[in-house]
């Protein structure tokens, strides 16, 4: 079986989470580079796979698929095992739990992370200033979310419940870029918060992806 | 078995959105008021169901749901049948075609959509008044989004494929407001959407949520 394929560099916080459950599941994959710099990515070969221009994208064989999440839970359910169900299908309620915290780090969480990282690293390198007023508007919005991640750490050992799922994996690629930022002192107040995001980072599936980003990152 | 409960108004669309798959699943429900002006969505009691203090939040039995997509999902899970699969679940490549553009809604559609609304709607009754530049703005994110819907419904008859899903339905609530206010116009230069949107108006699950949205309007 040809290994599946993801267009787009580590580097990319969307391409980070694609990749990470692939690690988890110890598929094999084929990274393909998209060339920015030459506008690959509004180019019709890289249009047909993803018609909004943006990575990752995904090739399975005839199936092209786009949206990180969505690919994710692809992968995660093309790989399930009884060991290894990180979107715990075939239980109704936990099922049903992931979805909704995914739905959380989706539309809360990373909105207000990713707009901190692109004031205070995509601005600069676009020739602008970082707007410390959406800074603090956004780490604001991030403080809230924390709030409710600190109350719901305080009764289950993951976000879904008491297992590991998609939810904490797809939180990893921003925290981690955000970490080397100086608002991460905000976790500061979070213990249980705290906790939990080291031992996603001890995952070997996110030290990997983490050690792509890096390489990638030049 | 006790119908389920949906907490909140059918005025919002994240409500309506959850009603509309109770509807096309046929399943029985209780709609539950939230007052907002007694500031009841803060309340520990609704802050136990939805942790934003947010509508809707969903109860089945002794489970409790916030995140309308999440929820949607849940209902369609446990009443699909072989004729009613609004999420095609045991298919993986329709499936994963339904988590994508349901991402796509959710991450693209909407928030433009939304953003026009609240200018045009919220913000007056705020006291403010419309942003026209944010709404000029949202207007072209809403563009770019509709000019890929329309090449893909100028190959399939639904966004997901050629089957109706979840991510029909879930566009329906914003786009009944949007169609209400003074750039609806955008919507001409897309005969295709135009023609898809018809179709999805005229479903009677639509028609039935579209009375209860009128109704709580006031």
């Amino acid at each position: 079986m040809a290994p599946v394929k993801v267009f787009g560099s580590a580097a990319f916080t969307n391409v980070a989470r694609v990749l990470v459950c692939l690690e988890e599941v110890g598929a094999e994959y084929e990274i393909v580079d998209v060339d920015f710099h030459a506008r690959e990515h509004k180019g019709p070969d890289h249009l047909a796979r993803n018609p909004f221009g943006q990575v990752p994208a995904f090739q399975d064989g005839d199936l092209t698929l786009f949206q990180s999440r969505a690919i994710s839970r692809y992968v995660l359910r093309k790989h399930r095992t009884d060991e290894v169900n990180l979107l715990r299908e075939g239980d109704p309620r936990e099922s049903a739990l992931v979805d909704v915290w995914l739905d959380v780090e989706a539309l809360s969480f990373d909105p207000a992370m990713h707009s901190v990282f692109y004031q205070h690293r995509v601005a600069p390198v676009l020739g602008g200033t970082p707007d410390e007023k959406i800074i603090g508007e956004s780490v604001e919005k991030l403080r809230k979310v924390l709030d409710v991640y600190e109350a719901r750490l305080s009764k289950h050992r993951y976000l879904a419940g008491d297992f590991p799922s998609l939810v904490d994996l797809s939180h990893f690629p921003e925290t981690h870029y955000f970490m080397g930022m100086p608002y991460a002192a905000v976790f500061d107040a979070y213990p249980r918060v705290r906790a939990w995001l080291e031992e996603l980072f001890d995952r070997p599936a996110v030290k990997k992806v983490i050690s792509l980003m890096a390489k990638d990152f030049n």
